[in-house]
């Protein structure tokens, strides 16, 4: 693993480090915040959006402050595999920035585009080998496909996250303009095998075992491909404890997630036992 | 004025807004940030440092949550006129993106390059003429090149300021090569005429009236560049009220802004009786 950077922020460390990636086969980039102290300390993972790097995040969001306050380390993967010999698409939805968190199986994806193991075990594997982290106290987070990726990770890799959370999440993917083309794409024309890849869906079977917070701005100019009421619905429907939030005003950029960053890492904070 | 952006931020609107000045001859854009309610607000201006326009503050500095709570509106100008016509120069340090905040003389700069004006008159009579701001309760901030900026101004524009502060001003830029090009370029070779555009001349000088507050990291990659100590020496030599403070472990970046933006906030608002 090489360093790329390090910056003193709020106290700890904002760092950015490249390592071999065995699930995509090629270097990925991340950013890790430690707070100061020696840790062992609790990590909340944050998944970011289309056309996303590890950096975006990184630098708008504000989660340092809070995650100092908290005492929890933060991660900021990237979106997919980069470089080249990795395939990509002219469309800004689809390759590269646009890994959607899963394993593709479908050419000319399935060689790199493997997003699923590397956050589920890869990146995971790395971090915990690396740094002062404390693997048994996990939560994620994450903003539109990274939204998505959050909870379809908290869903199905059961007893590794505390707590769940999410910005303007794709919740329906598999019924959205943002989900059909890519699923198509990486997983192909089966629909039942894109089932596990769907939040709203995910929610209406299995439901997740801690507390969910989501929040979505009324304002977002995405809303017909994010379609926040499938994922309101099955939370319901599901009796899924935890909140949905709508908020007034707020659209899908960073000012909305900065905004409520702080609630969002106090409510993994309290699930962590912090 | 013409509106380019509005987004909602901490209960409140970042917005983003463009028009002709006056005093560049140019079309220039400038953030605003304006917290929940009807003001008049009093205002913290934030000027960027070299080759940020008015975005990159805006984005990354973490400001507009301490705004929000303190209940002071923020103004982030771009840092030079800009577009085809305006003269630019290939290196980073020069031209578009490195204005100086100076009134330039000298040929090619001599149109456009009037950052002072537009800073000391020409934006203020826009921002108070178009939104519920409090022009009698103003404070001023920056980084780099932008604290050079607001220190001279508020030391020059005596009783607009009520409080100065900086993060890793170019303290000395009549000594640096921060500076000495710049003068030479946009002022000419008269070195008199570079004391009105020095934070530590100004300091020995004249000092000013409020409180200041400087915080610089202690590896910053610039402190060559900076010269923070001319700066701490005059502001003792005048016993200029405020503080002078070196951060361990910080560097140039935003991570060292955001660090510390709660706490020059929250100095500006107790300034501006908040």
């Amino acid at each position: 693993m090489q360093t790329v950077s390090e910056n003193r922020s709020f106290g700890g460390v904002q760092g950015v480090y490249a390592h071999k990636s065995e699930a995509t086969g090629t270097e990925m980039t991340f950013g890790l915040f430690l707070p100061e102290g020696d840790g062992p300390f609790p990590v909340v993972w944050f998944l970011s959006g289309l056309t996303c790097t590890h950096e975006n995040a990184m630098a708008k969001a504000g989660a340092q402050a809070h995650a100092a306050k908290a005492g929890v380390a933060l991660v900021f993967p990237d979106t997919s595999p980069r470089g080249a010999g990795v395939a990509d698409d002219p469309d800004y939805d689809l390759g590269q920035g646009a890994g959607f968190y899963v394993n593709a199986t479908e050419a000319p994806w399935a060689p790199h585009y493997r997003m699923w193991d590397y956050l589920a075990e890869d990146l995971p594997r790395t971090v915990f080998n690396a740094f002062a982290l404390d693997e048994d106290r996990q939560a994620i987070t994450g903003h539109s496909m990274g939204g998505h990726g959050a909870l379809t990770l908290a869903m199905r890799q059961k007893g590794r996250f505390a707590s769940v959370s999410a910005f303007a999440p794709i919740a329906h993917p598999a019924a959205s303009d943002w989900g059909r083309k890519q699923f198509t794409a990486y997983l192909g024309q089966d629909e039942a095998l894109w089932a596990g890849h769907d939040a709203a869906l995910l929610m209406r079977e299995t439901g997740f075992l801690g507390e969910v917070l989501i929040d979505q701005g009324t304002r977002d100019q995405f809303l017909h491909l994010l379609q926040p009421e499938a994922l309101a619905a099955a939370m319901a429907a599901r009796r899924q404890p935890g909140a949905f939030r709508m908020q007034a005003g707020y659209d899908h950029s960073y000012f909305f997630i900065a905004t409520f960053m702080a609630e969002h890492v106090a409510f993994h904070a309290s699930a962590l036992g912090l």
